[in-house]
């Protein structure tokens, strides 16, 4: 199978961050060309000056929760928790099925081809990924045995889930860890142990309050990253979420420890944490940034257009410099760096020939994207776009939007079942 | 002629901020009933539980701007002015009008009907509102004859537009002040008192910089609110835009005075000129508040969902607390605020009967909408929805888009006039 995108505006996010007028030819799961594409395809999708970039990145997301929206807003942080915890103890593995079905839905929709999930129950949310074809990096919540909800031991689960899924489709089994605040040493050095044996990437919570920070810091007399760097946790295998409340030192540490993060902008203002990840001083030290939308009680979206922008508006307005983060970096996080964050720079998170064909084709002719020439093309797609302009989107190959119809998955049963789910636990 | 709109949810923004299950009839411009509608009517729209907003209200733009999107991004303060006024200067009445239906454009598809519009040229502007069947309050920009570009003297430009179009349909004629920066005492109160002897809306920039605040302490020993007030400026027919750098004395006196604020949160974070408007503050001092999304230089979106959002975010995570302006209150300032802080809130801004026909209808079956039940309607909108949930759009009793169908201007001649204009600027 074979599929030839003609004549469309080509953001490449290669090493040179060219921008190309031209044809995209895909065989299979792979970009066989691009340039000037003569032969014919299976299938031709006539671009006409569309915006063609690579399929965005979410690099930490609860998927499941897309069910949960709307639940928890606008509370004092305490009773969020106890809001969403409530109705996350009462859900059945079908409403686990049918919120992380929607998740899929959503993230296809806002142009979405690839996403890191930390949950438990992942092989069910593998289901969801297989349906949806979408490529999900699925990792399973290692937490204390005594803090959990899991059946069994959390480590049994995440081992006995990656074994089942190492060889599966466009799913990526991995180690997920709550956090510091329901993980022991052990817990942490157990899990790292398995991961680094069996070569698969590390994601966990890291510093996303003040409490969590302060709270670590009376148990273990360290802040969260030194105590991580100080039990020989951190590595390059390791994707650390949110990374809001860290000093420059652990910065450091983290850029030395080539360690990736995943900052979540609107999470962090939405349940007011009051930490503003320090991105500049992240790229200074060498530490590579990617962003997560999380969940859907925190964002309540899980579209990253919208996440690009608010990253930059909060670094700007944080810094009073509205010069940092240009729109090409912030299109880099959601894309390369996504990539790098999960150690697949070199097949997707960027458009060049040997690839993976995961692309994500934005209407060139949209009102809120023009005028759209080649200078501000970037910038548009940061600042002015919306997820209404993604138009066809193709992951691994296989078109799972076309025109803004999802190919994939029955939409209406999709977001039925999730209606039929949250007013049961609604009840 | 007239429409009915089927088994809707209906959040009204009525005093009670009643949400309703049922239908719409409109007569002519007007809403007639709301509940069960039983006659038939010229145009029947079956809603199927899709979700009926009033018709947005963004309180501070520069529409003709939308044609300059993506010209002046990531630079700091004073190159980004330089580059706007470069571009600015050399634009013809064909690229205003060019510009100003490109952002009519915008509005229609992200649910807007009416927009308080603060420039030059403003009759150009008009012939835009006129069609494509917007709302327009269009301020024609006074400032001292020294700093402006405009032939003839500004004040008089403004009393000629007022006069030709004070009895034109959708439109409301108004006096802009371009800001105490470039207006000296003698154009404040010579604005004013022409408005007020016709019964004029005062809309103005203040307080968006420091830089603004410490030149007028400089200038005339006292800060922007104060001065204004002092020199018997500020009324109820004020509506001021940003409002970002304010004492708290400041934002009693506007309460004591019956000043409405448009509030800017996405430009002011892109510029990063430090000020968040102190939003719990006026609304304790009795201040009316809207929402703005500025002009497509500094935002660059006009769409009012991501504002509301964006305004929710920035002032939850400036304030440490999650509960600072809950989702409702947001949807207030974009609706039955705007509408207030224009001095038309018995006719637009809610849905009730007697009042005019400006609604907007989403998409109820759209996955990020969703799942949607009475008790997170108001959350999903304001946190989880996004323009392309907009998907049908009456103002004034006239469709201007029905089923993402623009139905009063030709969208691909509007954007491609565009293109052209700023192909022509950039050479």
């Amino acid at each position: 199978m074979s599929i030839a995108i003609r004549n469309a505006w080509i953001v490449t996010q290669n090493k040179n961050r060219d921008v190309l007028q031209g044809d995209i030819l895909i065989e299979k799961d792979v970009i066989k060309s691009i340039g000037k594409v003569r032969s014919g395809a299976d299938i031709e999708i006539e671009a006409n000056e569309d915006v063609v970039v690579p399929g965005l990145i979410n690099t930490h997301t609860h998927a499941a929760m897309a069910l949960m929206k709307g639940i928890a807003d606008d509370l004092p942080f305490s009773d969020f928790l106890s809001r969403v915890f409530s109705y996350d103890s009462r859900r059945t593995p079908k409403d686990i099925k049918s919120g992380a079905m929607l998740g899929c839905l959503e993230m296809i929709r806002s142009g979405t081809t690839t996403f890191v999930d930390l949950y438990y129950s992942e092989d069910i949310i593998a289901d969801a990924v297989q349906s949806s074809g979408l490529r999900g990096v699925l990792c399973w919540a290692v937490l204390d045995p005594e803090h959990t909800t899991q059946t069994g031991l959390p480590l049994d689960n995440c081992r006995r889930f990656c074994e089942s899924f190492k060889n599966v489709e466009r799913i990526v089994p991995a180690v997920g860890l709550q956090g510091v605040y329901v993980c022991s040493t052990g817990t942490f050095t157990d899990a790292r142990d398995y991961a680094r044996e069996n070569d698969l990437l590390l994601h966990f919570h890291l510093s996303e309050t003040r409490k969590e920070v302060n709270d670590l810091k009376k148990r273990e007399g360290s802040r969260p990253v030194e105590y991580l760097n100080g039990i020989g946790f951190l590595g390059s295998e390791c994707l650390a979420a949110h990374a809001a409340w860290l000093t420059l030192n652990e910065v450091r540490v983290l850029g030395r420890c080539g360690t990736s993060i995943s900052t979540c902008p609107v999470s962090n203002m939405k349940l007011a944490t009051g930490g503003v990840a320090p991105i500049p001083e992240m790229l200074n030290a060498g530490v590579n940034v990617s962003i997560g939308t999380d969940g859907s009680t925190t964002n309540n979206s899980l579209d990253m257009f919208g996440e690009m922008k608010t990253l930059g508006l909060l670094q700007k307005s944080n810094r009073w410099d509205p010069s940092v983060l240009r729109a090409q970096q912030l299109l880099d996080f959601a894309t390369i760096g996504g990539a790098t964050a999960i150690g697949l720079e070199s097949s997707i998170g960027s458009i060049e020939v040997g690839k993976k064909a995961d692309i994500t084709i934005m209407d060139g002719k949209a009102p809120n994207l023009n005028p759209l020439v080649r200078d501000n093309l970037v910038s548009n797609i940061i600042y002015s776009s919306s997820s209404q302009n993604v138009k066809t989107v193709i992951c691994d190959g296989r078109i799972t939007m076309r025109d803004w119809i999802v190919m994939t998955l029955e939409e209406e049963s999709v977001v039925s079942s999730a209606v039929e789910s949250a007013r049961e636990l609604m009840d």
